[in-house]
């Protein structure tokens, strides 16, 4: 019988159980993850049930002393798992009824695992998402503080992996910082999301209780109370949206992994990262692997998988709570691990990353500056199609004579166009050209500075 | 000869194109959909050369006044494309260059496909997210009214599709609308970072002509400009925002269709699509099908889709443009056009759908007040755990009689708990119960009428 | 010093290591599952070097005794782990050094991690795939077998989830095994590509030592060897079909959870499930849930989630070994646990259902004979598009006159159709019509005979 | 009125039809194509209707003879679809009873249209993967005709996209065409799953009216025929194994492009791309970018975004027919037409590739010997891990003096271990090295040429 093994639900159920069942169904081998967070909502619903008066202050006292001491067995590793505790909620009932005795069985009044349960998530995200946000602050800002320390480096930025412009070093850099910072501002939004109270919402229905859930949101600090027990008690939005955040941030980090993994090849050899962040063949002696930046682009894709076998499980529920939702909390815990050390890991690799300025410097070429040289003729007053094209035929004119672009004479110039005069030798100084890009967000010093400047009052402004 | 056919890359490329790579490679078959911001961008772009002193004041005249007319043949149809058109914007220079001559060849100077796309991209989901967001609100707002007006219905509340508490339908309903107001702030977040100008990012090193990206922001009353040009021209976090938000916008609409297609089969019967949105069978003369629900159901698999290729497209691109961004445009497009639809289908259901209150108060059964006995018992001073475990019991010995709950005498009650007494009876009244769940956010009707106000409220504010 | 640490790699390396990269980094958390085909794998490859003369028969001989040991402590659970195991390869050869010395260097010659790991999990996929498919062939077996001997049971078929046309409850049954017969095809194919041998592929250019890979596959009884040692080392074909393979296959599952779920709602009542299968509410003591139904139908996202973090982590990665491919164990382990248990629970449903025959009787209605009344028509002569128009309009003067259909009386009938005669009673009798489909897979009892005998024909050709 | 508009359903529907619904449900957009498959179905339906006595011998020629007139409409572009065509197969039997009269309505006997368009697609899926199967031998042939053309090639060979032995470029192109014979080999798989006939399956309960199925799947050409009606019409394994297979077949396809792009870069130069293979850059006259290879890596996403969304949408579907199945044919056709171009565009863009055999056989460095190093004291009788270690330290001694690995004299090496003499010398030839690796899939000519060998045959097989 069901109720002898002393079951939530009860005296109703007839029959025997399933080993395998019991072993699907049940949550705690993860959800006790939340045994804190159960806790600190237990406490405050204790208090809330008390001054609905349906505790004495004194039973209130006893629970409240009772959850105390069964988060201090937690805390110190000795609480002990009962094979009934199908999950986090019923193992501390449980266990405080084993310390406290019948008064334990007013606890849950007029409260559902369905209330409590996304009460429980949503605290325990709430503590993950600010750590996650500090994480993400330290990674933007050491992001920052290299682009500022080695603005004087100029490299050959690429688009379709061709080179395409001189950029500076500091604006690759920060083209990467800058989305992380919207997946910060992202995550701000998201733990508004988050911090929403559904306690006192029941099963379904609502609480009958005289519950005060004002009170149950001040008690736990939360920034407003959900408006429909239906909705609060089903939806799983924030979890959703949480795992859209990694997605989105995953995906940014991946790019910038692929860009340093490519970078730190022989044929590039424009960085080396720390030992500390690479690692050896079991077979070739002379291999070091980036490890860290490989693993940190695979995770874009565990993470998205999370994110789209939620989606998924969500697909055509039917309304209020089914047990499919049980499938949030995995998730959740796997993907905000997997940040975790994602964020820590990309902040060592740009913190002790080495980088080759002289292979920077010498993969800059002429051809490069094949846009500064329609520019060039464009200042001449030519219209910037035709100095496109002038350029090119340019371009093709080296390639067909074997020189470097730079290397064609004035003479040479001239049989192209006419505009060309004894000046356009200036247009050959990497360090002129990068100057020229003044306008805001281009990879003059001037534009570097003001972006520096500009993330870190974001970071400012988030942080307050 | 490439250069022969007049493409933008002018002079340099020789040898003939393969026809499936060339249909494979463009994109005017729908980016055309740009045609109007795309000319609307140029208009602004041509202001900022000005301005710098690229164009002189009737250089620009004509620019502008050619773009009108570029502008005019789309509208009226009679824009005739080339089949070198690769894209929409080669398109509209092309014909502006026929329609003014050499001048249009400096309307480029400095910009890149690379920040016209993405500057065209945004434009067009500013102003189509502003037309989703107001069919969403219709939406919510169809829902609200009807909610207010049907607040005496009293139906079925199911946790895991089985019955468990009586509810108001108003709380259904609203259970629903809730979910989409968060959409709803969602969006506007989206927006808000939709609504970021990357114009004077050029193809990666920004603008070294002097244009002034505050002029261009201006000019496209933009929100604010993108901090690093590397970074504007090749993110699409605006892109995968949008897909994820439509996806889980649709993940609340497939949750509504279930209920709807499961509320108006035969077995419960509660509510009745009108016939426009129904469909017969080619086979079966009876059947009439919720072919709107089931469609917009499915529908949340589509966008999802998108928003899932979307992302992995995007994970380990190397930074900056790469071709593997021409994915975005049709994704946005696709799912705009479903969300619209889905959007404005989903309102008509609503607001046209008859509900059955007979069936649904003839639904309502005894078994449902359990809850309600328990608190009866915990209103007599009975621990909750004690109360459910007795409710647990009655239901059980009525079954075993073959009896409805509330047809067990008191007798037979007292048997479980002499807490029982005469005043049971007032449990097994359905309106009694609903009515007691006042805290906010439950089912009572002040519940129900503060969240029809929160909701008000919430679209008043996010509309101002 | 990492070579102080005693790392594969030797002597190269400098500096220290970050502990979060570190454990970023190892995979032996999850790897040691692979504990067992290691050894069998790297006994394998012993007697391939012995039979190349790279090892004598004598140290061959301590080799295998070695591992021998080693497979020992893991079965035993003595097995200690280093803080320096950061896989499970490395972590065998440890502890084969300990054990027997250097003659435990030989092992992994000319053997890379990367053909040692692939071959271990293919070896570990071939068996965990037999396991799997056992349990599925159980499940069909299991429903089958209740088909057969449920054959007299008629209910209604639903499409759109109205009611449709009078079925078989054996019928509906067949349709889910018959899906699944096709995942058992599936998973034949699957496994014929794992059971492929990736060993002697080295790191990525082959093994140089002459070592007989034709030896190697008879040691470890697979069907082939791979072709390319490149691609033998970084494909993860078999590990992306096999998590589609179970995505397909919960889909299946999922659509038949969905159905009994709905079958054991109030309303609908076809079903009840056992209680081994259902759990109750810590609120309502009148609910019994589904519980393992939601679950099944759940772990179609997270099995689907798998799928695609898989595939998106493969996207665009460069060829051979990167470290990304670490990502395969975990979605193939947690995968594989899935599915074992989801196959079981589903097979305990199916063979503990409960069905009300009495209900399935009543729930069929005259109004699903719509169609049979076209085809009486058209048994007369009229073409089919008008007897359908008759039949509809039949059910509209029967709805109009608040009849059933079988009520309208022959001279209503007549009103809309001449051919209507006496004999149009025939029509109204459900075992009647559904012995009408005898067509092959039709609803018809000789039609449910053949597909029983189909289905047992295939479970018996696929286990031979 | 709805019966006035003529729609299939006829004589029941009251009210009005909201446009948008219109035009939301209408898939005749899309289905369109199917129009010649539609009336291939509908022709052999119509002679299974005449062996069934259903249709005399004059009514089947004068369907049959409406039907061609039908189709030759179609294929001459003559065909004018109506507002009221809400599918290709409504809008064929309205023009073919237009054609020929009330005949016409005989056609749809005991035919649904749930499984008359599974049949459709089904017919052209088969048409397509045969077309698409030949596209895919195409561009294997042609890679294997590359690869035995220039086996003379030696490059690096990269393990996290660092140098790590010699490898013949033939066994680079050969590790992606060996990828491809999977797919090939998976297709065939998918193609004999989709030619299974489900015609005769009616809506969901079968064919009542004697239809020999067998007949219709031998005038069809089709396997075998489906084994349960209910199944028949609403599984859609077939799209989503489709799907699947050509998201993994994508898969390849990014990574040989990803390759591809690498090489194509100034740092790597191994390969030059055609320029009917290459677009330019709007701004930067000297660009060349690899369009071809970026679009196929990123189609990867767009073709898996239609798998997640077919499997999304079949997630926890009701049994049989839903109108959500609808999503099936636009995912088809897309990815259809996707897979065509990309499989000729890769066939184009291997067939024209240039190579830079002087750059490639440049990239060759000492360094990448270092596991032969390591080979060469063992067979001098080292374990293999002290000369996986001993080389190691050679690489570091190298890389600590500043000189490449092959310049170290013979005395430093013997600091490190004695057993290096004189012959070390034979190391350092690359062609040497890759001849060591003779097993089978190894980079050795004699197994490349086995390769070719290999993959011909599974080509000819497949083909038989």
């Amino acid at each position: 019988m069901a109720s002898e093994s002393g079951k939530l639900w009860g005296g109703r159920f007839v029959g025997a159980v399933d080993p395998i069942m019991e072993k699907f169904n049940a949550s705690i081998a993860y959800d006790q993850h939340l045994w804190e967070v159960d806790v600190q909502g237990s406490k405050a619903y204790s208090r809330g049930l008390e001054k609905a008066g349906l505790l004495t202050k004194a039973e209130m006292d006893q629970i409240l002393q009772g959850l105390d001491k069964v988060a201090e067995e937690w805390a110190q590793g000795t609480f002990k798992l009962n094979p009934n505790d199908e999950d986090i909620h019923t193992a501390n009932e449980r266990r405080l009824k084993e310390l406290i005795g019948e008064t334990a069985g007013k606890l849950h009044t007029g409260r559902s695992r369905n209330d409590q349960v996304v009460t429980d998530l949503r605290l325990w995200m709430r503590r993950n998402c600010s750590t996650l946000s500090a994480l993400l602050w330290e990674l933007i800002r050491t992001m920052v503080d290299r682009a500022e320390a080695e603005w004087d480096v100029l490299f050959p930025g690429y688009t379709h992996l061709q080179r395409a412009q001189p950029i500076r070093w500091s604006h690759w850099i920060l083209s990467h910082a800058v989305a992380l910072t919207r997946d910060s501002e992202r995550l701000l939004e998201v733990q508004k999301r988050i911090n929403v109270l559904p306690l006192g919402s029941g099963a379904i229905a609502g609480n009958p209780l005289g519950v005060d859930r004002e009170l149950l949101r001040a008690e736990l600090n939360f920034g407003s109370i959900t408006l429909n027990s239906m909705d609060a008690t089903s939806e799983r939005d924030f979890v959703a949206e949480f795992l859209f955040w990694a997605s989105l941030c995953m995906t940014h980090l991946s790019r910038m992994a692929e860009d340093l993994i490519l970078y730190g090849t022989k044929e590039f050899n424009f960085v080396q990262l720390s030992d500390a962040y690479s690692t050896g063949s079991s077979l070739m002696p002379q291999k070091k692997n980036p490890d860290s930046l490989e693993l940190i682009r695979s995770k874009a894709g565990r993470v998205f998988g999370r994110c789209a076998g939620v989606l998924m499980t969500l697909k055509g529920l039917p309304s209020t709570y089914n047990k499919d939702l049980q499938e949030d909390k995995e998730a959740v815990f796997e993907v905000s691990d997997t940040m975790s050390a994602v964020l820590q890991v990309a902040t060592g690799v740009i913190s002790t990353l080495q980088i080759h300025r002289e292979n920077m410097a010498q993969a800059l070429s002429p051809d490069m500056l094949a846009t500064d040289l329609a520019y060039y003729l464009v200042r001449k007053g030519m219209p910037f199609r035709q100095a496109h094209e002038a350029s090119g035929k340019a371009v093709f004119m080296a390639e067909t004579k074997g020189v470097a672009l730079n290397q064609l004479s004035l003479q040479e110039l001239q049989t192209i166009s006419p505009l060309f005069s004894g000046d356009v030798s200036h247009v050959w100084d990497y360090g002129h050209s990068v100057e020229q890009y003044t306008a805001l967000g281009g990879t003059a010093r001037s534009s570097v500075d003001w972006q520096i400047g500009q993330v870190r009052a974001l970071l400012r402004a988030q942080q307050a």
